[in-house]
């Protein structure tokens, strides 16, 4: 079943900006409902040894169903109407949840063809290319589509993502809705990114396989399960 | 003049949580209300350059009596009897934003003595034990006082912080309030800290010397145009 998602907007009086915007996903699965649900959050140092033995497996097991949309778009199977920029590497678009017209609340998504790259974890400096061409081309397009340039866009990836396909968000640096999206720890800046790659004088693995990364999940996240299982195991 | 900070909480209705905290912040001086009045957000990217050019002066000539009241917690002239953990390295305190009671936005703040360390940017492999430390020690207040243990902890460092005194900031992970001061860019995880210098490759200067860090800044903000004058220079 192909799943729907809409929003409407609410005004409490008249002559003034909305008061309220209403997200609606139909039909909502269990793993939307848990996204959404209020949930104590879990602090995990991701170890390197912790992303071999859980998160690589927990990662490579993701249903492929809840990628399907991602691959439609990048196929050219769906939403071709609206992509502002693409090329073999990458596409970007308007993230569902933008409405087009509020500037301050700009956000767009760029997406990378490269199905090797899942997460964060799989960047390396040879990514370094890639990593800037998103960044010009988004920098590129919110200038000249909508006036919003360098010096008020974050651009920024999640870890954890929401699906495993390497997938840059683009957000007006006024935005202050869905803040939790951009807490320290689950987002991390491309900027930032771009210069540890630059920076990192090691050689074989890269900083972002030798780092240990910290962040929350929701406590009832199915990751978190899996780390609390092995760690029972292990102790 | 002693600057006084108190707080107020306010119900609207009997027999439920409390609806409104207010913070009060007498006499207020101009900064102060810089700092609390809504301001666009200008994006920076601080180089290693544009910092040696133009941040570490203006680190350099912050006013003194701006931190003097951190000196006076440091020398043992005020706040002694908040005092939750201290030793020849650093002390730890309650935020004044903390009321003490309410767990779920439970808030310390560790000072360091080393008055040579100004900012993120002077943090060097030497100041691992240091780092390591505190974060044993703030989450052993913070588990043996209140319950709230690692898993439940975000420990961070502001850049750029409020004031230029190294300190970290120890916050229950399901904080909600304030949450500008969590976003990604303005914070950092101390433990990514620690893990960044750990894994650190590189002789000579460290990777918090060498990367480009970028963060937003109000578009009031002194350091701000310090930044626009140079690129006004320089270009």
């Amino acid at each position: 079943m192909h799943v729907q998602y809409t929003w409407l907007f609410g005004w409490f009086g008249e002559e003034r900006e909305r008061d309220v915007k209403i997200n609606v996903i139909c039909p909502a699965t269990e793993t939307h409902i848990r996204k959404y649900t209020k949930q104590s959050q879990v602090v995990v140092r991701e170890t390197p040894e912790l992303y071999r033995e859980v998160v690589s497996a927990y990662i490579a097991a993701f249903p492929p169903s809840r990628t399907q949309w991602v691959e439609n778009i990048l196929n050219g199977l769906s939403e071709q109407s609206k992509i502002l920029y693409s090329d073999k590497a990458f596409l970007i678009l308007p993230d569902m949840k933008w409405d087009l017209k509020t500037i301050s609340s700009l956000y767009l998504v760029a997406i990378v063809q490269d199905r090797s790259i899942r997460s964060l974890r799989d960047l390396q400096k040879s990514h370094l290319p890639l990593l800037n061409a998103i960044r010009t081309r988004a920098i590129g397009v919110a200038s000249d589509k909508w006036g919003v340039g360098e010096d008020s866009l974050r651009l920024y990836v999640h870890y954890q993502p929401s699906y495993y396909h390497f997938h840059v968000h683009v957000v007006n640096a006024n935005y202050e809705g869905g803040i939790l999206g951009m807490m320290v720890g689950q987002a991390h800046l491309l900027d930032d990114i771009i210069s540890l790659l630059e920076t990192d004088a090691s050689e074989g693995d890269g900083v972002l396989q030798r780092m240990t990364l910290t962040y929350s999940l929701g406590s009832h996240h199915a990751l978190l399960r899996e780390i609390q299982k092995h760690k029972g195991k292990s102790t």
